[in-house]
């Protein structure tokens, strides 16, 4: 697994110093990320220098080298991921601080007893004078956490704090991580009801399956909030806008293709059932497990092989975790590839264009980040009680229509693309008559 | 129930008009807290005005009379609680913002892989590497939400901020709501037991007696981290303190003393068993209910009637939730009373004072925020399993004794008293062996 890791190190204060130690770790095959100045003195300057590498070995390798300089001191190195989880990543805090009698009087007692009559008389205020109506449970069971598989609960739980951080920063919207330890359904989906009065969404990830698709199904029926398994739905909206913009750069028209779904796990079946519902003129797919097929063809997807679906698809989706599996053989001329399996895809983007491809690409850009913030904020803007087609169809559009030319998907850190996907999801949710 | 009502005036921007504005006010009877100015224009100013006011016919009252006044008009006038309440109190945010594609890598994909990775080797660098090791859950069902009885989860939300905000402000502690839909012990128990992994501690607010302490009993049992119901060892903590500084007021000595506790619900329960720990002579107690007298007992408390209770005891703490259920002849010369019932206390500091009590106080200042936040970062630093007698002595003890001379309890907004409060249960922890 790739590494980001990072150096502080000592190094005498004078011209031409970085370039030798920068010189140091290319020789080590290190790629330098950023360099920031720690401490400057008369002699020395302590800098923290993040590279690139491919492995503790390597990392290890390069600190031996830079000692060998003269002067040179590497005062610690570290996986740079683990220095920034120190503490964790979220903080749960106060819009306002509590500064004054007054303040408290507002807020604690004896104000808060006035906002806890007025919901009780008045159930839809709590939406407006609690954090209820912008938050978002992210439920989880760790069961299948990226491409780690069963970790567990508390294992999973940096990934979650890292959907919340982007949920904050990109939709205002305050998500909690909630671990729940349950392999059972029926545990898991009780679970939530219960606690579900807390949030105005539920956000399910990395739950395997096929209990994922059990569980979301029972939780939509259950519970009058939007409800939505990431991985499942989240990956296809990205993947579905992803697919309309490299049809363009093709000069395709994703209603008048064939796609190919190579992989049915939760991602794979989302994104087939979803260019299905899209308008794909037909959705093959192909997968080894058998029980994926059944889920697949009540959804009116057909299930084939693998050369199949490469030699009759125009559009191809890739998502079986398998790195190389597409042989460049197998491409069709001026087919579209979307092999998004990370960090090593199914084809390398560079062999399949090679191969004939009118436009291939990888999954470093194809980021869930891109859906479910801007997703979710729409539907709580407006009252969903559902995450409907329409609303993910919405955000796929609004998606690939923020996307700048020669790009495959837009910037994932402009805020304005979350709020022009909330705004297209919440006026879907007003048309689809989700609203209430 | 008093309110504090916010005013929204235009009136003549020139001198005098505040005096006249304010006089008028005084004439309604209101009681003016913060004028805030939030425009200043050539002929006319507008500020906003919070008073506070025995009820809503009165803040209407006063509008008329605003109204009447030359140049002077009301433009709206709202519960200012409500105000503060828009939006809710809490927001869940990241500690850093995301910037860079560095620090996308870092804390989301694929840095977050090897933090997972790192915690599925290592369960002990949960603690480090994600938000557990400083969260608490704040969980309640909504059966008992302060003098509102049984409002249920929702409505009880603005509490459960509240409470977080203070988590968060003086104590450093992300704190998150739960509110847990089910009146059921089994199912509150095997819900929090579920969503456990994700804090660090739990904290029980606002359930009703008895199921609240079966509650506590079981999850303290079942779960190897802090578990503290605030409505019964937080309040009595706090009550601890506030009579240790009373006794040295009145100069007597808690140890040698009999303590009357009137009251048995959750609080007057928790108060007169840590009362018994805390090795006061004799305590006694008195409750219509007879359902809370074996609990009490079991723990040593006499059981009598509140005659006899206020007849025998030297110090008297009551909790009942009635206003003025204490006649003042019933008062012993040389006694302490603690008469917490908010807003309107069991009987009033200067009744009791003139009917011979040598110290007298009410629950305004008798705060539960002076000891949980300190409590559970106390608990969360030390690792500890359990929140032990000795922690929770050791915070009574650390709240007295930050005391400033002439008052009851310390400022519940000093994060100083926080700090000693924690490291004072720190070292408790490590002390009774409670810390892992």
């Amino acid at each position: 697994m790739p590494l980001d890791y990072t150096y502080r190190v000592r190094q005498p204060h004078r011209t031409g110093q970085l370039a030798v130690v920068a010189g140091t770790i290319a020789e080590g095959g290190g790629l330098i990320g950023d360099v920031t100045t720690i401490n400057v003195g008369r002699d020395s300057s302590i800098r923290e220098i993040t590279l690139a590498v491919e492995d503790h070995d390597q990392a290890e390798r390069i600190v031996g080298l830079l000692n060998g300089l003269e002067g040179v001191e590497v005062l610690w190195s570290r996986d740079r991921a683990l220095l920034r989880h120190e503490g964790g990543k979220l903080v749960i805090g106060s819009t306002r601080p509590i500064r004054t009698v007054q303040d408290m009087r507002d807020v604690y007692t004896p104000g808060v007893a006035r906002a806890c009559v007025a919901i009780s008389e008045d159930p839809s205020l709590a939406g407006e004078l609690t954090m209820i109506g912008r938050s978002v449970a992210i439920c989880t069971n760790g069961t299948r956490v990226l491409g780690l598989g069963d970790i567990g609960p508390v294992p999973s739980m940096p990934v979650m704090e890292g959907k919340a951080v982007f949920y904050h920063q990109l939709a205002n919207v305050s998500a909690m991580p909630i671990l729940i330890d349950t392999k059972d359904v029926d545990e898991f989906v009780e679970t939530v009801v219960r606690i579900a009065p807390t949030f105005g969404g539920i956000h399910l990830e990395d739950i395997s399956a096929p209990e994922c698709f059990e569980i979301e199904r029972r939780l939509i029926e259950i519970l009058p909030k939007p409800v939505m398994h990431d991985d499942v739905h989240g990956t296809a909206v990205v993947t579905l806008a992803a697919a309309i913009v490299a049809c363009r750069h093709a000069g395709l028209t994703l209603q008048e293709e064939v796609v190919g779904q190579i992989g049915l796990g939760a991602a794979g079946y989302g994104i087939a059932a979803l260019m299905a519902d899209a308008g794909a003129k037909r959705v093959i797919a192909s997968d080894p497990n058998p029980l994926s097929h059944e889920r697949a063809s009540r959804k009116g997807i057909e299930i084939s092989d693998l050369e199949t679906v490469m030699a009759e698809a125009d559009v191809v989706v890739a998502t079986t975790g398998r790195a190389g599996l597409i042989d460049p053989s197998l491409v069709r001329e001026g087919q579209v590839i979307l092999a998004l399996t990370n960090p090593y895809p199914e084809i390398e983007p560079e062999a399949a264009l090679q191969a004939g491809a009118a436009f291939a690409a990888d999954g470093t850009s194809v980021n869930n980040v891109l859906g479910y913030p801007g997703i979710f904020r729409g539907a709580l803007l407006s009252g969903a009680e559902d995450i409907t087609l329409g609303m993910k169809l919405a955000a796929a559009e609004a998606i690939a229509d923020l996307t700048h030319e020669s790009e495959l998907v837009p910037d994932a850190l402009d805020p304005n693309v979350h709020e022009r996907v909330a705004t297209a999801v919440r006026d879907a949710a007003i048309e689809d008559g989700a609203a209430h």
